[in-house]
This record gives C-alpha cells, structure tokens and sequence, in this order.
C-alpha cells in the first residue's frame, strides 16, 4: 500500500510517501512551498497543482492528513483551514481515499504516548524508516508521520475515513 | 460587468449574479447545498463542480467574496473556511479576478451604516435590484449584496482585490 502523508498548510506543506510493501518503505518525501508574494489565490493555485504533480507521479493508494485543531490566532486558522479544504479537494479528486487523524493519534502511534514531544516523533520517523538524519522541515517529518501512523492503525478498527 | 457575489458556506454557498451594464440588473441567484449525510471530501468536491458549472453557463468578469471573520465557534471556522478556500481556489482557476469584502465593508456599502441589521441589507438588495420579494435563503441575498458592494466601490480606490 502507498500512503501519502499530508501535514496541511498554506505556506508549506509537508508530503511523505511510504510503501508498506517495501522492507524500505521510504519512496519520496519534501515541502510544497508557496511564496508569501503571491496573493492566497495564487497560492491555492500552486498547491493544487504542485499535489496533481505528485498524484501523477506516483500511484497513490490512500492519502493520510493531519486535523485541524484549535488555534490561538484565528487569522492563521483561517488560512490554514482554506488552504487545507484544497489540498482535501485535490485528494478526493485525484485519489478519493482520504484518511484523517488528529495530532494525539499520531503521537499515540508514533511513540505510544498521545502527549510526546516534537523530537520523539522526528525520532521515531528517522528510526522507522531507517533514515540517515530527521527530515527538513518539520513539516516534512510531520506528514512521514501521519504516513506511518495511518500504516500502524488497524483497518479493522479504523474510524478515521474522512 | 458581470458580477458574481458568494457568501461562503459547505452546507449552503450563496450565489449572486449581476450585470452591471443592464437597467434590470439580475442575472441569476440561488444556493448551492451539499448534503450532510456526504463526506466533507465529497461536499468540496460537489463545491468544486456546482461553481464550474456557473462559470461555463455564464461570462463572468468578475468574482466578489466575504471574508470570514471571527468565529465562537473553532468547528465552525474550520469547516467554513476549508470549503472557501475551494471557492477561492475555483473563482481563480475558472475566472482569475477575485475581491474580497467584509461584513462592515458590505453593510457600509449597501446602507452607507457599516451595522446595519441583515433586515436592512435584505430590503436595499430587494430595492436595488427591483426584486418582487427578498431572495431565500439568507445566503443568496447575501450573495447579492457582495456583489452589489463590488458593483458601488469606486475601482480607483479599491483596494479589495484579493
């Protein structure tokens, strides 16, 4: 199976891609950057084509993406949350398997503990994947985890198809 | 200049359309309504189709937008803005000219009181447009309005554009 990893965003945007069938599973990983020039819908534009990109390349099974949660700057959530309805968008029309967890499954998977720190988890997804160094930015690492989380949850039990 | 008005939304997206250049300046207005029982996935996607379907039957010049300000509500505002941000990301694939406007900006525009009750606001759409009753739901007049706030903002002063 080949998850792709989201860590939403609207000025970067970390993908992970795993291939569980694989000893090796990494098979490509980075950041969507969108520059702070551009006006919003520009910026929309160009993560939506930047993800078609990545769905073309690569054949995608299902897509696992961090939830929104609460934020202290109602501004940034806004745009986080617009930016994140494309990129959920640009999911369901080019892959239409879209899992989502929140930041405490993810941990939970990680670590197995729902309260873990950035660095354990960046170590976890250096360990797991068997990484020379913890990937850059942190958002890159972010979406190699919801990645290996969704790749650790059980199909059976799962209750996180968006 | 065709103008399309939308009040945001993913349960229910008002949709405004006005042809500055006629006497009877109504094109067209409704809601576009997604069914609860869908994924959010699938209701971006119904989004997505329902406003390309409005800008290949109509020659759209320009789009008109509320912003999202604060909300009580973290849900709520995440929701919202996830489906806007697939609306932004639509009027800039389908039409590439987009201005976005407040509520007081609206108000202010529409009565020349920037806290206007949505009473006020539903009478001056009615009136403006010569409408025989106050379009429903809510959103489609709100929609209006939008659009009729771009069609009374001075374009050398408008620093609206988004």
């Amino acid at each position: 199976m080949v998850i792709l990893g989201i860590d939403p965003g609207y000025a970067i945007i970390g993908y992970g891609i795993i291939d569980t069938s694989k000893t090796d599973m990494v098979v490509d990983y980075g950041a969507i950057t969108t520059p702070k020039e551009d006006s919003m819908p520009v910026r929309l534009e160009a993560i939506d084509a930047s993800l078609k990109f990545l769905f073309e390349k690569y054949k995608i099974d299902v897509v696992a993406i961090e939830e929104l949660f609460y934020f202290k700057n109602q501004k940034t959530v806004i745009q986080v949350a617009q930016a994140r309805g494309v990129i959920v968008l640009a999911c369901q029309k080019y892959c239409g398997t879209i899992y989502e967890y929140t930041p405490l499954q993810i941990k939970q998977a990680l670590t197995g503990n729902g309260r873990a720190e950035k660095a354990q988890i960046q170590y976890m997804v250096k360990a797991i994947l068997g990484l020379s160094a913890v990937p850059k930015p942190d958002d890159t690492a972010d979406a190699l985890a919801v990645a290996i989380c969704h790749s650790q949850t059980s199909p059976i039990l799962n209750n996180n198809r968006a």
